[in-house]
């Protein structure tokens, strides 16, 4: 049984909104570096993916909000696998800060093949490597 | 019973990334402009509900992405009020190219008291004036 | 001698900062809308640029910021061709909102041929469609 | 004489455009970080300068762009200030890739008092806490 990968990222000046809290697309956004700093502690980076002929795209996405973040705060984003299917990744989001849980989230992502530009298996190699950060889903 | 309120938005080349498609977050940002043009269309405008002392904050969202959006396609917009709880409105919405279906999804919002910045009983005007963009939901 | 191609935009929340107003960055993100809507009148759009085998690639950017723009103000993005060398597009902007000159600035951009992927001289039929909005450089 | 102050950021991928490098007005975004850096290194934070009763706001900004960032690229900011006025900052930028100058640029910011919501005279704690990263401007 794996746990969560988590990588920190600090809340820009322009993310923020007139309510002076992160908007809310871009916690979106900030799954997707969860998904980047994942791939590089899994398989060495996006690119290494990329190289493999493979890449990924988002199926969907849920989000729930339960306090908001403000600029200059150090957040902690946690992400887990929570499935891998034959082709498809589910993956769930947490952000942290100082041990409060602000937001929670999940994505769905399905493994392509770069050169058919279509969906494919998940190869052995992607399942393996993900297997650390790979748990059962709650 | 009442209908989707449709607006149109053009996609920015920023918006696009290396995939050549919309990235995913910016559908949650189009989102958002979708309840603002439907604010002026049942309130004459987001300042109009801050100056009756209200504002809304984002609970949720749910997105699903079937097709991706391109640069400098002109997109349909749509948005209905899906329920009107005590405090909380939820929303549906669809993105259309071409009556192409290409991403829907699913808002909450909680109505605020800008005073006591807590969640507050949503007002008759309120229910009322967005009645002609109430559906039932599906 | 030419005049400057106008086109209107709204102010999204998303853009707006803790401030209230439009954070600076998305201003130069509201200068490449402005350039994509000047070459849809002179060109067609950016992709029959694009089908003609050209692109353009940004060198320099100034920005003079006189007055903030705010969340849902309609604003008038003017652009005009201030000088076209052999490669290189020399634009200036200016938004405008009400009458009221809120930012200015100034582009430079180079054409590239997308097969060497290096840049080229400006073709004539670029010259020709570009002069009605081409102005003498102040 | 001071030198300049130093962070590094890592390109995210909602960052970068169809032609696959960061789009223009993100670098303008960058810029803003090193000044939250610098007022953190400085100030111990922006939040400190707030309550310190002041603020600050930006009145123009200049960008050269010589070679485009990557996704997932790491990026060294460096800012300087290179003029404290009466009451006015200008601050030199740079991003630099593996010793390789990317993008170089200004920026211009005024100190706003934020009780009287005006322009002030940069207090001597101000100047003496910028001067390690103050420079002559070149």
């Amino acid at each position: 049984m794996g746990e969560p990968f988590t990588h920190h990222l600090r809340v820009r000046y322009a993310e923020c909104d007139p309510q002076g809290v992160v908007f809310n697309s871009h916690y979106l956004a900030y799954f997707d570096t969860s998904l980047t700093e994942l791939w590089r502690a899994a398989f060495g980076g996006y690119q290494s993916m990329i190289e493999r002929g493979l890449d990924v795209m988002v199926l969907g996405a849920q989000l729930s909000f339960r306090s908001p973040a403000h600029f200059d705060e150090l957040l902690a984003l946690q992400i887990a696998v929570t499935r891998l299917g034959n082709t498809s990744i589910a993956s769930s989001h947490r952000i942290i800060r100082d041990g409060e849980l602000l937001v929670e989230g999940t994505m769905m992502h399905v493994v392509v093949d770069l050169a058919a530009l279509k969906k494919t298996p998940i190869p052995n190699w992607m399942r393996e490597q993900l297997a650390p950060w790979t748990v059962e889903s709650s």
